[in-house]
């Protein structure tokens, strides 16, 4: 029998859960920071640095205080605030190449294998904060096989507000309970759950670099919890 | 040189362009009549009936007379009244299975070896009047190769009105000239180039039937004019 009885349509946070985004970021970074020559700039703390714009600049649009803007615009604000901050000059082609770093992020080894598992027996897209030309071109280049390319941008809201979740299931035909949220954060997980959707958690225990301290367990009894997207196709039988 | 100098994405009308709506709609209404012992009402006249409502359906959400609906809805209220129409009574999930024929549909033989071609050289997406479920479900199905699911649904517009193409092109970061409408219809087109877009015509002789009489030719100088996808592949250079 299936851990997630019912379940017709899987969705997935996708930064940390799909893609190794703080690899990914900084191996452009680097790039980057050494053409301005600033070999002195670590880049893994430059991903973290700008990752760490990302929660704060969200909050302004679920409280309302601005419109719903997506990602690549929130990004591209947090990028030139970070690079002022380090008093770096780059023209807007560099900017641009550089805020695409975000479009270009590789998937866990697992991750494409599991999906053309899970793929076969369920409706599979990301529920991710990303915006959809983002998480389309990133599907592009990498070969992620999602049925179709959804997220907070189709449904306006950021996640973890509820309206992301329920929406979400409105533009699948589906009621919360017949569609999974897969995530490696139990924050995404408590608010899917409370939207009424089924849950899963996927450990990613270096999504945060080689000391991470947050996510290393499920927090609640989640409905699935798996290892990997491969463990997660074994447990829902695919 | 391309034909299409400049453009990036190419976006694709569905209905009768992609897919033959009219012989998909009337396999599954062949079989749904023939088990309401209806085997007197022909299937291509009832998709036909079917299809006529679905303008004066979409006008009533373009003129604001109600908010936006997806086409799911929309083809549902159009079954519903037609199967009133012929004194048809059918239980909640056979409405729903033969409204879901909508995501049945067959592409042209031609255009999975176009797209395929066109996908390696341009971001590739619909842009119907479908919704996103619906084209998604489609796209699984049938196997064709979307880059990302876009349309009616994520830009809340309907064809023609102007938005439904401008902010396609928002979605897709690029400027309206950077974006291809590929379409069989010239009413379709001339609201894109009014848009901004570059425009493609495909020529669909048989969307209407073997006695179809519109959109048998290019009404204008369009930027592209091919006989299939395959040959707009030749065209772009793809």
């Amino acid at each position: 029998m299936s851990a997630l009885p019912g379940v017709k349509a899987l969705v997935f946070d996708t930064f940390g859960t799909v893609v190794d985004w703080r690899r990914g970021i900084a191996r452009d970074a680097r790039t980057f920071l050494a053409k301005h020559g600033r070999g002195d700039v670590d880049p893994l703390a430059f991903a973290d640095a700008w990752r760490r714009r990302y929660q704060p600049a969200m909050e302004a649009v679920r409280s309302g205080a601005r419109p719903f803007t997506r990602l690549d615009v929130l990004h591209r604000e947090n990028l030139d605030a970070l690079l002022a901050e380090h008093g770096i000059a780059a023209e807007e082609a560099e900017r641009d190449w550089l805020n695409r770093a975000w479009h270009r992020l590789d998937p866990w080894p697992d991750s494409i294998p599991g999906l053309l598992r899970l793929r076969a027996k369920h409706f599979i897209a990301p529920l991710s904060n990303g915006n959809i030309l983002l998480l389309a071109n990133m599907a592009k280049r990498a070969g992620i096989p999602w049925d179709a390319i959804l997220g907070a941008e189709p449904v306006q809201a950021y996640k973890p507000q509820r309206e992301a979740y329920t929406r979400t299931a409105e533009i699948l035909g589906l009621a919360p309970h017949e569609v999974a949220l897969v995530a490696a954060h139990n924050g995404d997980l408590a608010a899917a759950r409370k939207a009424g959707l089924a849950t899963a958690f996927v450990l990613r225990g270096h999504e945060h670099g080689p000391d991470q301290a947050t996510d290393l367990r499920a927090d609640a009894d989640w409905d699935a919890i798996a290892g990997s997207f491969e463990e997660l196709a074994d447990t829902l039988g695919c």
